[in-house]
């Protein structure tokens, strides 16, 4: 099967990314390095996928490493190791680094790659639903503080993005279901009529049915790369709006320790919330708002997230979509159109106590 | 007086490099920020510049920290400390940060503001002769590694950086001298007629002429913005140019620890040891040689450096400016006039040996 080809991001920021069941099989000829070496970075958990990646560049491997896939090494530390060892083994600047795994791993790797020698290429091989559909496309990198997450990061794209959904291996049925709310998320902030496609097809992407993951998948990137393409720092513009669900999400996440909820689960919980404050602001009608809960509710069910205000507020205006102007967050008013507005905390702080799934 | 106005770069990598005697006293006009606040962050040795700073944006400072501007402090822990402060603070995206010290202060600090929240503003005040000719320009910041300096880092130009002699205030003999030699440099690699100038001023240099300074940094920043606007990401374009003296320059300074040599006085012996190579391979005339070799002497003396190769070797190879295809170094064919070529290692641990100034 040809992989279909999208483009994200221009000039010193673009990305190739190819999606296509058994793409993976190709990474040899798909994946780029300048000089046609690689350092390989996968998590343990990415077995499969990361043994295709070896087969298809043996022989062009300078460093082989495993990358510890838990949020809680997503530090400036873990950067750090991965730093060494790329460098312990004689990385020059005109190679490539590739990492495989889910979401921590291509923040973590793509953020050490950014900062190596003032920064070398690398390319994604996302290994879950979340990190196809979002966390690997678009060029944020990065690393969590204590104080919140991914507040230390670079805009950093990778050359090559390898999206197969036979890379999903062995991925638990949580993760799997709590990535695909970022996928649906894409569509409910920008394109109507994929949202309506992959509702009907929800049965079978609850089964893993490759053909419709693909669509889905297919829809969610095309999004992120016109939303990117037009806005790649996020400005000012609209790439602002793929942080739906994520001013409440992140905090959601932090008070949870980023051990209670998954990443997807924490934003669904963030969609939940922010559904409340569109149909208050954004005149987002309440049938619409329903259609979104009952998506989540079938994506679902997710673990409860901590609501207390008292708790929630020091992560809400520690968010980096904060300004010292407010909190820029993203209302939708329809299914398929959104908007950024600044809200205050306070709003999201009640919406929070009022989410339901 | 009016200050002299040049630009670095362009776009999201553009800088504005103000050089005059008295310009920190419109440093409150002159730097910039987005939401108008600022994160001061300087040196100890910066005293007087640092008060100029505070009394021009008095009411705007968000956070006035100390950083310590010694290199064994230019790691990413030291990195995360400014980070951790700035956080405290209540950074947002939209603030920015002012480096107020020498060539580590703008190294580090620019590094913390690249990272923080993925980037924000930052604005440079060098107090020292090789941070005002060379580090706060071009938007290298970094930090370095057990393996050699700078091997950490990433390119983030300040939005403005602020070139007045008065800031050089209380700095050391040896300190002034060795920052001299970067401003030279610049403009042996690209600029005869400026080489001949500061030749012909060196006594008045020499004797922290203001005049005489200002001429020789503008002339270098000149240079650099050229090379840099060019280049932003050194590529493979010309801003190499600028590296010339640093490849020996770089393991000198390693082989010392950081601490027998100033950058300055590491780099002295860096284009010491380039200029035994350039009349060997690239026709340097031997009198055009000696001429810089009279410059370096006059600004030293400096200390010695390890000359032994198997104390070298390592921190040679490991240079960032090494591909996987051999270490790009750059040569002298005339005063004025450089190029880049690939050198052995080999050559430049002999011409470490035979280096004289």
């Amino acid at each position: 099967m040809t992989p279909t080809r999208l483009e994200v991001g221009s000039g010193e920021a673009a990305s190739t990314v190819w999606l296509g069941a058994g793409t993976l099989e190709s990474a040899g000829s798909l994946l780029v390095s300048p000089s046609g070496r690689y350092l390989v970075f996968s998590a343990p958990s990415a077995g499969e996928a990361a043994g295709a990646v070896r087969r298809a560049l043996d022989g062009r491997i300078l460093l082989d490493a495993s990358v510890d896939d838990r949020e809680a090494e997503k530090t400036l530390a873990g950067v750090e190791r991965l730093v060494d060892a790329a460098l312990a083994a004689g990385v020059r600047r005109d190679d490539a680094i590739v990492a495989v795994g889910g979401g921590v791993v291509s923040d973590l790797v793509g953020f050490a790659a950014a900062i190596l020698l003032r920064g070398v290429a690398w390319n994604a091989v996302p290994t879950t639903t979340g990190a196809m559909a979002d966390a690997a496309v678009g060029g944020k990198t990065g690393v969590d503080h204590s104080r919140g997450k991914n507040l230390i990061g670079a805009f950093h794209a990778p050359r090559a993005i390898l999206v197969d959904p036979r890379a999903l291996g062995g991925l638990p049925e949580r993760d799997y279901r709590a990535g695909l709310v970022e996928a649906f998320k894409a569509a409910w902030i920008d394109d109507a009529a994929l949202a309506d496609r992959a509702e009907r097809e929800l049965p079978a992407l609850l089964s893993r049915d490759e053909g419709a993951l693909l669509e889905l998948l297919t829809g969610s990137v095309r999004v992120k790369a016109s939303l990117v393409t037009e806005d790649p720092q996020e400005k000012r513009g609209r790439r602002r709006l793929l942080n739906f669900g994520h001013t409440l999400g992140h905090a959601f996440e932090a008070a949870g320790s980023y051990r209670d909820l998954k990443h997807g689960e924490a934003v669904a919980w963030g969609i939940a919330a922010a559904l409340e404050v569109s149909c208050d602001r954004a005149g987002l009608p309440l049938a619409e708002a329903e259609r979104i809960r009952l998506v989540l509710a079938r994506l679902g069910p997710f673990p409860e997230p901590v609501r207390d205000p008292r708790r929630l507020s020091g992560y809400v205006s520690l968010d980096k979509k904060g300004t010292s102007a407010g909190l820029a967050a993203v209302l939708l008013e329809a299914v398929g159109r959104a908007k950024v507005e600044v809200v205050p905390p306070q709003v999201w702080l009640e919406a929070a106590e009022r989410a339901r799934i």
